[in-house]
C-alpha cells in the first residue's frame, strides 16, 4: 500500500518510519526538507510540495503541528487542495479544532475527494511502537481503506461517524483526566495533612482498582514538585473549559468538572498555565508559594 | 508459624484456608461452630471461645464483620481481653472505625499485650487468591512480626504508624475512588448526549493513560442500569463525609471531592444509597427518573 | 432639551413617556407607527423613520428588543446611520451582547457621531417610576451631555469607561444573583427538610443582615412553585455562562459561580429554561417531579 | 412584669438596660458583681446567686458568652437547677450548640421548669436598639408569658418548635449568608479583573435587587482589605460544616454551599480563621500572599 505523509515533526516522523517499516512505501514532505532525509535514508520517496504527494498518492496522511498548519498545507499555494479530488482520501491525524476540521473537510469534499479526521491520543513513544489510539471520524469508506495503515501506527482504532466526533471524544477523555488529576492532588494534600504519607497512598491505590498509568507516572513527580510540561497546564484548561461548552450546549450539569476546571483556573491565575496540568496539585496544597506566583 | 483467627465469614474463611494451605498452624473460633468445620476439615484446630484461642497463640487475627462484632469478640465474657497480655499480639483486620479501633487498642495494651489494626481492601477473590492490599497501623514489633501471615494474605502489606491511619488511609483511596467515579458518570452522560457512543468511551478509555479496573468493571454495568450493590452507595458517601471531616480537621479545602459528595447526597435523596455507588450515574443522567424516586 | 427616542416597547415608551412629563421635547419613532400615537397625545412629534428622527435631534436614544433589532434600526435603510454624524450622538440603552454594540459603536464614530452603550438594570415599574439604574460606557462627553435625560430616566447612572462595559457590569450583577438565588433555594429546601418552616426562614431572613429585594419578592413564589418568567431561566444561566468566560479570560476562579451555574444547566436539563430563574429551586428540591419533566 | 437576667456582657447588659427602661422589674446577677451596679443604676434588684434570682422570679434569662458559662450558671452550686421549679421558666437566649441546649432543657423540664432556648441575630447595636430577631424554641406557654419581654429586646420573636430548632435556623441562615459573602468576593473580583471598578460594582449592587445591608456593609471594607472581626472567619466555617452536616443527615445535596465552604476552608489554611469571614474575598482574589499565609 502506498501512502503520503505530511510533516515530519516527533510525531510524524516516528509514524511514517513506522509505516515504513512494515512494508508501506511512503512518499514524505516537510516544510524544512532536511527532515525528510531521515526518512528517505529509511526508504521513503521525497515529495516536492503536498499537492505533489497528493498527486502521487491515492492516500495521504497530515500530521502538523496546529491548526494554521493543517489549514496552510491545505489552503496555500502547492496544497493539497489542488490535486486532491475523486478517488483520492485524505486524512488529517493532527490535532486541531473542530472548525479547523471542518472547514477543510469541506473544501475537501467540494474538490470530490474524501476526508477524515483521525487524533490520535499517545505521544511520541506509542508513535513509535505504533501504539497510538486513533479517533477517526468522516468518510467512511476512507476509513476502511485505511484500516491497514490504522492497524501499523496504532493499537487500536475508531470509526465515531461525523466530522467533529474525534474532537469531541478527545474532549471528554480529557476532562475525565482532568478531574481525576483533581481528585488525585486532593487526596494526595489529605493524606499530607492527616499525618499519612503521600507516596504510600500512591503506592496503595496501585495496587487497587483505581490504578492507572496516569497515577503511577505523574504521582512521584508531583510529590517531587516537578512539573515538565508533557501535557500543559492551560490545554488541559481549555479542553475542560471546551468539554463544560459542549455540555453546556447539550444541558448536561457537569459539576465534579466544572470544580476541577476552576482549579485549574486558579493555577493559571497563579502563573502555572505552561508548566504540566499535574501543577493544579499546587492549587490544592496551599496559596502556591511564592515561587510559582512569578511563573 | 502459629495463629489464631477469629470469625469465619466469607473473608475470614477464606484468609484461615490460605494461611492453612501456606503451611500456618491455625487455631480457627467462630460464633456459629459449625463454620470451623469446614477449615478443621482442612487441618485447623478448633478453639471454644475467643479467650482460649489467645491463650494458646502468640499471634491472633481477628476478622469480624462490624464493630459491634469487634468489641464484643475483645470485650465480652470468654473474649478476647481475658487472655490477651505480656508476649501476645492481636490483629484486628476487620473494617472498623477510628474510635472502635483505639478502643480496643486501648484495652489490649492495658493488659500488656500489643495491637495491629489492619484493614485491608479487597473483597472476596482476592481472599481467595491472597491478593488483599493490608493497611496495619499500631505496634511496630507485632506488625513485624506478623509479615510472613500477611505476605500470604496479600500482595502488599503497609505499615503506617499509628492508630487510626489504616482507617484513614482507606478514607483517603475511596474519595478519590467516589470522585473518579462521578468523573465517569460526567463523562459518559457528556458523551451520550454529545452524539457519541458510551461504550466507545469506555473502550478509548481502556486503552489510554487512565485505564483503570473500576471503569473497565463499572462502566458497562452502568450502561445497563445495573447496580447490584458490590459498595453501596450509602457507604460511599459515608466515606467522602468522613474524608471531608479529616480535610475540615486539618483545614485542607477539596472542593472536587465537596462536589462529588454532594451528587451522591443527592443519590441518597433519590433513594439510591443502597444501590452501588455507581448508581451516582443516575444523578448525573437527570431528574431521576419516575421509578428511583420512589426507591 | 430635545431627544430622538426609537423603540416604544413596554420599557420605551414608559422612559418617553417620562421624558416628556418632565419636559423634554421628544420625538418618537417605532416600527409599528401605531404604538406612537399614545406619546403624541402626551406631546410627542412622531418621527417618519430613524434617519428623520436623528436629522432632527442632536441626542437620539433606542430602547429596542433585541440584538438583531438594535443592528436593523442602525444600518437598514433609513437607518440611523444615513444621518448620524458629527455634533449628533446615539444612546443605545437595549440590552445587547458586547459584539453588537462594538459593531454599532465603530459605524457610529466612523461617520463622526458619538457613541454610548447604556444597558438599564430594573424592568416595566422602575422605567415608569424614573428607578433604572444606568449603566452607560462609550463617549464620554456624550454622557456628560446625557445627565439631564438620565437624571429623569434613571435614579442613578454611571459611567463605566470603555465601550463593552455597561455590558459586563451587567453580567458581574446577573452571576452574584444566580449564585444568591441557588443559595435561597439550598437554604429553604435545608429548612423544609430539617423540620423548620421555609416561610419562617423567609421571615427571619428578611429581618436581617442579608435581606434583599429579591429575597422578598421570589421567597414566597418560590414555596408557592409558581415560577412565571420575569426573568427566564435560561438567560439567568446564559449569563452566568458569559461571566464564567469573562473570568476564564482573565483567570478567575469563581467556584461557587461555577456551582451555581451548574445548577441552571440542571434545571435546564429538567425544561425549565423558560420558566423563570427562580426554578432552580426545583432542581435543588429534588428529582424535578414528574411535572417539571415535561416543561 | 419582673424577670431575672443572668450575664451582664455587652450583649445582656443591653438587654437588660432595654428591659428596665421600659418598666420591667429586673433582677440581675453576673459572675463579676461589679457590672451589676450599672444596671443597679437604672433601677434593677442585684441578685447573689443564679439559684436566688431564679427563687425570686418566675422567669428567668440568661445571656450568657459560651456553653460552657451556660452549663456553669445551670449546673453549678447556687446554679438555676437549685430553684428552678414548677411554675417558673428559663429562657436561655446565648448562642449554644443543640447538645448543650438539649442538656439544659432536660435538666430544667425535669425539675418541673419550662425552658426555652432563644438565640438572637443582631449584635451590640440591634440589643441596645431592641432591635434583635429572637430564634425561640421549646415549651410553648413559656414563649406566649415571654412575649412581653420579647417585644421589647427585639423587633421580632419567632416561635421556632422544639428544642434544637432556634439553633437550627441560625445555621440555615449564617450558610445562605456564607454563599452570598463567597457570591460578592467573585463579582468584586471578576470586575476587577475584568477592568470594571470593584466600588462601582457596589455602588450598582446597591441599587438594585439584591441589595443587603451585609454587602452595604462588608463590601467597602473588603475592598481596603481590612477585616476587624465582627464574625470570625472560622465560625462562619463551622457554622456552614454544621449546616452541612445537617443537610448529610437529612439527604439535601447543597452544591453552591459545598463549594463556599471548601473556599472559608481555604481560607483557614492560609491563616485567615480570626479575621473577619469577610475575608474569604482574599481566597477568591489569589494566591493569599506571601502575608496572609503566615497569619
Amino acid at each position: 500500500m502506498e501512502v503520503g505523509f505530511l510533516g515530519l515533526g516527533i510525531m510524524g516522523k516516528a509514524m511514517a518510519a513506522n509505516l515504513l517499516r512494515h512494508g508501506f512505501r511512503v512518499t514524505v514532505w516537510n516544510r524544512t526538507l532536511a527532515k525528510c532525509q531521515e526518512l528517505a535514508a529509511l526508504g521513503a520517496t521525497v515529495g516536492e510540495t503536498p499537492a505533489s504527494v497528493v498527486s502521487k498518492c491515492r492516500y495521504t496522511i497530515a500530521m502538523l503541528s496546529d491548526p494554521s498548519a493543517a489549514l496552510s498545507v491545505v489552503f496555500d499555494k502547492d496544497g493539497v487542495l489542488e490535486q486532491i479530488g475523486s478517488g483520492k482520501g485524505y486524512v488529517d491525524m493532527s490535532t486541531v479544532d473542530a472548525a479547523t476540521s471542518t472547514k477543510i473537510s469541506e473544501a475537501v469534499k467540494q474538490k470530490g475527494g474524501a476526508f477524515l479526521e483521525a487524533p490520535v491520543s499517545g505521544s511520541k513513544k506509542p508513535a513509535e511502537d505504533g501504539q497510538l489510539v486513533i479517533l477517526a471520524a468522516g468518510d467512511k469508506p476512507l476509513y476502511d481503506g485505511m484500516v491497514p495503515a490504522f492497524d501499523v501506527l496504532g493499537k487500536k482504532s475508531f470509526f465515531l461517524g461525523e466530522i467533529g466526533n474525534g474532537a469531541k471524544m478527545k474532549l471528554v477523555v480529557n476532562m475525565i483526566m482532568g478531574s481525576m488529576m483533581n481528585a488525585l492532588s486532593e487526596g494526595l494534600c489529605l493524606a499530607d495533612k492527616s499525618g499519612l504519607s503521600p507516596q504510600t497512598l500512591l503506592d496503595v491505590l496501585d495496587l487497587g482498582a483505581i490504578a492507572n498509568p496516569m497515577f503511577k507516572l505523574k504521582g512521584p513527580t508531583m510529590l517531587q514538585g516537578s512539573y515538565n510540561p508533557a501535557f500543559p497546564l492551560k490545554h488541559q484548561q481549555k479542553d475542560m473549559r471546551l468539554a463544560l461548552a459542549l455540555g453546556d450546549e447539550n444541558a448536561v450539569a457537569m459539576p465534579v468538572s466544572a470544580a476541577a476546571n476552576e482549579a485549574f483556573k486558579k493555577a493559571r491565575s497563579l502563573g502555572l498555565g505552561d508548566q504540566d496540568f499535574s501543577a493544579v496539585y499546587e492549587v490544592v496544597k496551599g496559596a502556591g508559594g511564592s515561587g510559582s506566583g512569578q511563573a
